[in-house]
């Protein structure tokens, strides 16, 4: 695993740099998803899930985006993929200059698909597109019956929602179905899945829906 | 129940102002607490739990800090105090400015202890501080077993932590004490009390540790 920090990263920022990003990972033939969600909504359980599931069908890497540790890199590491953390110290979300030295940090040629985990939390990373051709969020029934309504910047642009910890509805009082109908109403065109990080179940059905090329 | 917009809120920022608004609210006599976490830890649940037993001793006023929606303030009003919507939009904390604008529509002469409740992240409001006498952070076992760790900033400053949801640490397998050994290597000094939003467990007790004037 390598380390890489903010302090790193380019100067030039914003959406030119994005969209140089998703150029370069073109011409390198890697296929980039953004996975976004607040802290503790799964998702590096539900990366290592996918990367377990598809790391025979194809060649996969990681970026790691965090604050300050390496836990969540780490974790993916045990599955025998390139990883690297992405470190930006007090800043909310992951930004192209950073995510560009990550990917110049990864053994591009030996990449089709690239998992971009963001920094935890549903508000920063709306604003600040990385550079990739899909967007997830992970999100979970813990998190209330509020947090698709209360980020509708976030929620109207993303491709994938997985809706995590699936068997606690009961205890939370909160649907799969109920935060669905929200969704529909910022966005008819996203796929939802029903995710348990633990278990793994609805990973399946998850990477059934989706796209691992142009 | 007002509704006051990030545009309304002064150009001056920083921590000038944060010093200032404390000074205003002494000299209103008002005793203000941040109330800081991840969406859906349980703020507003805390709050209205603080609100509902604290009101027969003290005059209580509520801000209530979201992006966009007015669900959290509509749920404090229940209680029936005052309560002043503070709308950021798409920034991740409150600033300084808007928590002045919003103090300054609440009737200060009938309020002791002022509630603020910040935007649903544990990294951005850890950078801006808004002037109050003391802060609290409600996270919850269900966001997982690394969430203090992955926030020092926020939780190296605090003084009192609720960790909220403890019905759920079975199912979840994230112990109240686990968490509590993270937040001691960062912060000795915090006052730590698990929680449960739902049923109020666990407040008189937060309630017993808290000061409510200097």
């Amino acid at each position: 695993m390598r380390i890489v920090e903010l302090g790193e990263s380019a100067l030039k920022k914003g959406r030119d740099l994005a969209i140089e990003n998703k150029k370069f990972l073109d011409t390198k033939g890697v296929f980039a998803f953004d996975v976004m969600g607040s802290v503790g909504s799964g998702k590096t359980s539900i990366i290592k899930w996918l990367v377990r599931k598809l790391k025979g069908d194809y060649k996969i890497g990681v970026i790691a985006g965090d604050l300050t540790t390496e836990v969540d890199a780490l974790r993916i590491e045990e599955e025998g993929v390139p990883v690297v953390q992405a470190h930006t110290g007090r800043v909310c979300h992951l930004d192209p200059g950073l995510v560009r030295t990550a990917i110049e940090n990864l053994p591009l040629d030996d990449i089709d698909v690239l998992f971009i985990e963001n920094v935890g939390n549903l508000i920063c990373p709306a604003a600040v597109p990385i550079g990739v051709h899909k967007e997830m969020v992970v999100t979970s029934v813990t998190e209330g019956p509020y947090m698709i309504k209360k980020h509708p910047y976030m929620f109207q642009r993303v491709d994938y929602v997985a809706i995590n910890k699936i068997d606690l509805q009961k205890a939370m009082n909160v649907s799969v179905h109920g935060l669905e109908e929200d969704l529909r109403e910022l966005n008819p065109n996203a796929i939802v899945i029903g995710t348990n990080g633990i278990t793994g179940e609805g990973v399946d059905k998850l990477i059934q829906c989706m796209s691992f090329q142009q």
